[in-house]
């Protein structure tokens, strides 16, 4: 069985729990309130933002054959910021400004941590599981989300064909990486599946909650 | 004024936040549940575990002169977490195989991060901003925990005349760093000590919580 | 005046030095031998790709504005490697399996250890010494090279108004931010801006040479 | 056959040659000149300096248990720059301020690019191959030093036992290292321990040529 399968029949109980938050359903279905709405653009343009050096980082890394389509990937994240403050121009909502809350600047650590301390097999996983879980995300709003919508761009953006050969190229090449990792390179790197999904997970609920620091949130901030 | 006075000047309400935390008055008192101070050591360790990685990488940045006491330092967090296994097999805690909550691994996340991406003027500030915390906290603690504490060994271990130097000395350190550092810089320090001092708040609120991740408590885990 | 324009009076005789280098000359004049510019073709290529993750790891240090034209630049470099091997093809080199001579290794080790260790600003400047070295070393060879000559498509790409935008993009740049560095960090970026161009004066004295490694040159290698 | 076995198997005749260097020889017999030992000493110096750092880069990627042995190596190192200064002082030898000379710099950029972007797998491997070729090649000197000579220090240092105690920990190391390695990281480890005797072969032939740069050797240098 691909490395991918595996992974997805291992975490099913996990990524089904991502798929079905109600972040999503609520998307799909028009009924999310506006400022659970705008609170996951706020921090999800940070989160776009904080991608990118990631992603070079991973670059830097990568054998030769990677280097081009990763750094179209790359470019793709500058178009996906440009899209995030079309949207909120569009909604009237203030994207550049915010702070990052706990959540997200945790996942952000995550990302970079992991980008400058993990192997590129290791790397590439975070980066796979991230965009696979956009993909599949967005898929799962695309089935309500009509052209009318204020939101349709997103839509297009991650569950579209462009997005789904992206996905399908990252999910190819880690087979293939995963086809010559050792043992125990693998194992590390279905554990950072899981984490990165567990912060999947984490960043939707993020939505729902004050964008305060755990024993700060009554507090002014900074 | 010195930059280390002026850091504590300013962010004196969230340091005093920190400092008068609930789990420092409860050991003091001799009044903390015993789940929650076993909690705290679990995570604690992993915690140090993390932060000697953080601290080598800060060494490969410093400047000559600053190597061998760092170095002295990183040897000194070998001998603490010997000290943890101790006050565990002490106090019956299984310290060594817990996983990190996510409130740890967040934290993990931003030690690693931001030694190996910013400068060694903003890592060290992150070591100070947190091996100050840790000293002034068990000195709070220290007011009431007596010889016979089992929990005494880590009253010494940070409260005592020899943490404090260690202390001073990254103190005096970091202001002479400071004052060659542009203003930007300074700034980015500032704000780097900020954000760890939300970290040491949110790792004490940690003792009294589940482990579980956003929007997973109730699931299985790993 | 501008921190390139004082670069470049400050190291004019270096600068001369490396813009007379015979290499220049000789491939301006026609006069260049087959095996000294396919000797430089072979490692130039090797050089060239390991720009790739240099550029990389610079792009995931930079500020965000900075990012899309750097990712340009980057992808601009593996077109480069297509015309290398596009030429090679042309002229009857092999220049895919070439091990890096010693002075080319340690010019990559340079760019990667740079690229890794050193500031945003200081990378930085190593790019731009590299890239404003090459366009004014190639503007050389302009004055001689003919729409006939194999070479004519590495003046073109070198040469030309596209890599003339590139550099002078790179310069502007660099003054801004040699404006906001500090007087260290400013000295730091010279050093850093004389270094490569030795190892630019370096590389093509490489081409006239043997490309053993210092003691080793009588021994098999590899 | 233990990984360190074959390599030295495998590289046996460059091993040979590093060994066989007329420094080695000559210092062994008495017969160095001042100036090639000085020229040595100096870039020497500089070379430990760099060590440091690379030393701790790796320990920020070491598992666990490598951590204190590893560190105590670091601290080793401090020690053997106040032996260099020492013994500089003894030979009436200035050896803080000397300009890192070609080999050495491009040895240095060597070392701080691989602790940085290879493996910790990687990594040791040249730690060790430079340690064990510096254990080997002061025992060649060994057998004629005798006690009144100002280097026996050097000897007792890189000859000794606890030396050869530290060389048996990375040997050691290495191959269970190794032992869990895949192919292909062993072959690239392999290649590094060959890059790694190389270029002690160079470093040893820099003391007896001139410190200028490849092209450059005329010019006032900076």
């Amino acid at each position: 069985m691909a490395f991918t399968d595996q992974l997805l029949e291992d975490y099913e109980p996990l990524w089904q729990r991502m798929l079905g938050h109600r972040f999503l359903r609520e998307t799909r279905d028009g009924e999310i309130a506006e400022t659970t709405f705008a609170r996951w653009m706020r921090q999800d343009y940070r989160f776009v933002e904080a991608a990118c050096p990631m992603l070079a980082a991973l670059i830097s890394k990568a054998p030769l054959e990677h280097r081009p389509p990763l750094t179209d990937a790359l470019s793709a994240l500058y178009d996906e910021l440009d899209l995030f403050r079309d949207r909120a121009r569009a909604a009237g909502i203030e994207v550049e400004e915010a702070e990052p809350a706990f959540i997200c600047h945790a996942y952000i650590q995550f990302l970079l941590a992991t980008a400058h301390r993990r192997s590129y097999a290791e790397g590439f996983t975070v980066l796979y599981a991230a965009e696979k879980a956009y993909h599949e995300a967005w898929k799962v709003v695309a089935d309500g989300v009509g052209p009318a919508s204020t939101w349709q761009p997103f839509v297009e953006n991650w569950a579209g064909d462009d997005f789904a050969a992206y996905v399908a190229f990252l999910e190819g090449t880690l087979d293939d990486i995963a086809a010559g990792a050792s043992e125990a390179e693998r194992e590390r790197m279905a554990e950072l599946f899981e984490t990165t999904v567990r912060y999947e997970v984490a960043f939707w609920e993020l939505a729902y909650t004050s964008t305060g620091w755990p024993g700060l949130e009554g507090s002014s901030g900074r």
